[in-house]
């Protein structure tokens, strides 16, 4: 018997039916012999209705008007979810975020968690009831009510299990698990058996949208054992946890993508300025990810960086505004650009591997425009238009390919 | 300058454009000066809609889930109205129930409120913002988020007009105001300019649902002074106050009815069984209204009460099931009644009222089937056929005819 932590997503609770399919593989849990905590997320498109009515009312909305409203979303689903087991016969309780005990900063709409109070889900656990908790929302110190950002209830989930040092949490969702790369893009792609945090922190952060990279950076801290799995099957799922693979004969373990990417350069910057621009990017909540600097010819470079296209309009107005003060003289802007990176951490001690992965983009003709590496990743910028032809060679030759042993 | 609280029920914040209105009303009495503090219910239909939802699970939901569900209809009509006024360019803040403060009995579905922990409130109200509070709930001893019943949101902006000491209280509804008689009967009802507490209270008991009695109570026993009128437009409504009138020309101020009436009668009952019938209906939550008790012969009777059909099946499983023990010999049942009664202070004073009303209806050939009186009451049960007849007939002879001075 041990405590295990289960989230269920959206799309896992988007219908009254789907409820009670969720309902029963709670129930399940429940009288396999152990305790469950369940965190649950807003039905289907409740929250997408919710933004519709604000959009009627202003473009600008209070961010602390907008938690109090997108919080009632969770609010419903764990209550609905509550009754539905409560009218199986099992005893469920739901709870807010505030009620669960989830204290957060003070910052509306992408509040990170600072503490968790468990008293009250131990309370109710100890009376053997099921606790379902709404997720996304938590509640700062001035009492009002905070949301967590995108994949919120992931962290939620996760920062939970780490509180009540659960024995693992199981991350409820509309597919399998983690695959070497999207499946809507490479049909070859596999399931992965499991993953390391880094891998997954990495695969995350690069596009695969299955996790919230929060949630894993959280689950690493706290060696939360988590697994990624459908609700909709009984079927195993992806395993994340800390890498204790020995082997290394599988160098990458995924191949990750991430679109809208545009590549911003500056003609002739004097050295001077380089930490004033990117102090000045930062301040204005531009994220710049590849940085490429070329060489200087008497204090003076051409420096270049991209950013998510989203990001343009906002870079270019702070940068043309500073211009004087920043001193460089011309902007040049390349956008329909895509991220495709190679992710594994066997690659630390594999130096061959950045390489391989070059002469198979060449093979392919595709023009490698930047490239940035970790650890456990390399990461090449190239056009928009050869994105699934890379992902495609690559997911051939560096996965399909090697036969890893960590594929079903 | 003081302290005014507005309340707004679900058909004046049925739309956004409706809540455009809501707004403008809010912004011009603060801009008239006075600090304003507003309690809002849900959205037009948003609880039929959560309703319905819980009925694809459970006919029989937990209490303490079905306040979880219920009570985000407010937190949302709430949020969005205070989004709209801040759009407006004035600052308001929207709280639940628990973050203004409204404690409540821990019994769900229908608590009454405790106390009124104002702190918060008026931190609010001392940085010059207005006060947006979600109706209809509170939260128990035992932070569980609780609902106030049937005309929850009335009570609400009473108790935090009486805990706050608001210069007065402003029930918005979709009608004009408290009218002689429902106007959809009676086309000469007319609008009252003022009623005092108790007549509204009779008023409200007796089915006039603008106000919920429960409401109206509170505001006597706090002195808190209403007005109830409409949210479409800026006539003055009708106030509700303690009865100062001195003139007593204007003896009755209201012809009220009720549908869906049920007479029981108990034939051949023991004396000794009167308390044990009531203290059962009573236990099982039927309201028994007129009783009416023939006269004993050898101490056996026969005794008639009246009760809302609604509660027909439930009284008679009840009163069939203890047969034996009650010892009556035979259980009678008349159904589509109506109750139909006048209601006036100035009655007091005046016994020939009771008198005319009866002559009233003798004359338009209405049976009367049974009678209650109070100090400032006349109820008449009827046939419900007969229902417009009698209040058309009462109206003018009693309201019209009198030329009452407290009417336009």
């Amino acid at each position: 018997m041990g405590l295990i932590v289960q989230k269920y997503g959206g799309t896992s609770v988007g219908s009254i039916e789907k409820i009670e399919k969720v309902a029963d593989k709670i129930i399940e849990e429940k009288t396999s012999g152990n305790q469950v905590v369940v965190v649950v997320s807003a039905m289907g498109d409740t929250t997408d209705q919710l933004l519709s009515l604000v959009q009627k009312i202003t473009m600008s909305p209070s961010s602390r008007e907008l938690d109090m409203l997108l919080s009632t979303g969770e609010q419903m689903s764990s209550s609905l979810l509550a009754m539905m087991i409560n009218e199986r016969g099992h005893r469920a309780v739901s709870l807010t975020g505030w009620q669960a005990g989830i204290m957060t900063e003070s910052f509306h709409t992408n509040a990170r968690i600072m503490d968790i109070d468990i008293s009250r889900i131990n309370l109710h656990l100890a009376q053997d009831e099921i606790v379902i908790i709404a997720g996304f929302q938590g509640i700062c110190v001035n009492n009002n009510i905070t949301t967590l950002g995108r994949g919120g209830s992931d962290t939620t989930a996760v920062a939970v299990a780490a509180a009540l040092k659960a024995k693992k949490c199981d991350i409820y969702t509309d597919v399998m698990g983690v695959f070497t790369t999207d499946p809507r893009i490479e049909e070859k792609a596999k399931k992965l058996n499991r993953i390391g945090y880094d891998e997954m922190l990495e695969m995350a952060n690069l596009g695969a949208s299955v996790l919230h990279p929060r949630a894993v950076e959280f689950a690493k801290n706290y060696q939360v054992r988590l697994e990624v799995r459908s609700s909709m099957c009984s079927e195993r799922g992806t395993v994340i946890e800390e890498d204790k693979r020995v082997e290394q004969s599988h160098i990458v373990s995924g191949v990750a993508f991430d679109d809208n990417i545009t590549r911003v350069t500056l003609i002739d910057v004097p050295m001077l300025s380089l930490s004033s621009i990117f102090t000045l990017l930062a301040d204005k909540g531009v994220n710049v990810d590849v940085i490429i600097q070329g060489a200087p010819q008497q204090n003076r470079m051409t420096i270049s960086f991209s950013i998510k296209t989203d990001d343009l309009s906002q870079t270019v107005k702070v940068l043309k505004e500073k211009k004087q003060i920043l001193n460089f003289k011309d902007i040049d802007i390349e956008s329909h650009l895509a991220k495709v990176s190679i992710v594994g951490s066997g690659m630390v001690s594999n130096p061959g591997v950045a390489a391989e992965m070059f002469t198979v983009l060449d093979n392919e003709g595709i023009e490698v425009k930047m490239v940035s590496t970790s650890e456990i990743k390399v990461s090449t910028i190239i056009s928009s238009e050869e994105k699934e032809l890379a992902v495609s060679a690559l997911h051939d030759a560096l996965i399909i390919s090697k036969k890893a042993v960590y594929l079903k």
